[in-house]
């Protein structure tokens, strides 16, 4: 198993965020696993607003994929999984679970970043030593 | 009767901008003033990009309103109505009507933009140049 | 001055949430105005679902105006101020404030709802009775 | 290679779907995706509004992923390739792929649906008739 750390969210659904079924349209989810890097960010000492300012870098996404197992339901408050999750190359690798109000497994999901130096616009090959570092400290 | 200059844009409704009732979330009706807005700049000369690249200014909208009065769709393709109304003081004012497949009127609302110098973030209290030129040539 | 009842909700501002200059796109306010009115209606026992379910009643918002005085930007908690106004019509009307984080007022807003027999989809004209009964232990 | 059917689909990028680093925000590519499976659904004849009114049924999405290549800005007009691929499951399988103005690839993804019978609230483990006859029409 490779090295991990997991932070816990959790996330009120909005009636906007709500389709014609009557549940969370597929595409929202997108925003709950934002809210769950954002909030693992926070407390983990990993913001990007700092990635950003303090080296020159941006993180886009490059990959995205969910399986959908449950709908949720407008005034749920869901819960989000985001574990970081250790990968030799230069990448952030999150993987994502999020769980209804009874405690059930609604998705599961994957996103892949990639470390961007803004100036050059090139993508970076080895891992930046900021994230090396980090990593020692807080991935068990 | 100010002298305007009106433009016709049609948007098709998307399935994610429909909420549990099954009708167009009133939030979105936000994103079809801004296609029409975009759309009028687009037909009369009138680009955001421009106003931004050129003048160094950006158009803050103040203002916003809207009476909804029928419900909207998904898969309906709608009708809006954007019209730049002429104002003396140093503003962008727009009116605005939707009109659903049945050409009936479903919203109406209003926009007011101003002028803001990028640079020294303040607002202009007389009017652009450009945009006194640009009234003369297209309102009427 | 009219009775009211005042709550005030704090709300997270999403990445997702702004636009290429840097702050909440207009639009997004409209998201926190609704999540003023959930939260207003969980803390004053005047929740929609019940409103819906036991009256048989939905409440579509017939106006809402807004009156941008700030901006707001990405990782900001703000403040939504949402006060229900005593009005003598079948309606419901909300007034808002919102602050940034640092207390600034950033933007005002109002929105006015009615009433509408679901079943029968026509709107009632005289305030229904259990709103009539709210209002009496509400507002003061 | 499996037998398949394709459509493109050109969508204009909207201002409030750009995020602040000036680019569409990776979420709101499914928006994109939708637009595609709609208009192929109308171009050939395969509407969820006729599949939910004449069959019963709903075609959840059990899975979604995307690989992000290249980015797209505010004002382009983005062509989108949605291809129904042949599966001998029953499963509504769509690959997508995503170009920018200059044509140049932007994005890939897929995207997995099933067949539920709405009113028992089941799955159907057996491709649906319609779905099979339609695929016989259509699929080359």
């Amino acid at each position: 198993m490779p090295k991990s750390l997991t932070h816990i969210t959790s996330v009120h659904v909005r009636f906007s965020e709500c389709d014609p079924l009557n549940i969370v349209w597929h595409g929202n989810y997108v925003k709950y696993f934002e809210d769950g890097r954002e909030d693992f960010g926070k407390a983990h000492n990993f913001s990007y607003t700092e990635i950003y300012t303090e080296n020159g870098l941006s993180v886009p996404l490059i990959h995205m994929e969910m399986d959908y197992k449950r709908t949720i339901s407008f005034g749920e408050t869901i819960c989000v999984e985001t574990k970081l999750v250790d990968d030799p190359a230069a990448k952030i690798v999150f993987h994502y679970k999020i769980f209804n109000s009874k405690n059930e497994l609604v998705c599961t999901g994957k996103t892949i970043q990639v470390f961007l130096l803004l100036e050059k616009k090139e993508l970076m090959i080895t891992m930046p030593s900021f994230f090396e570092t980090w990593k020692k400290e807080y991935l068990k």
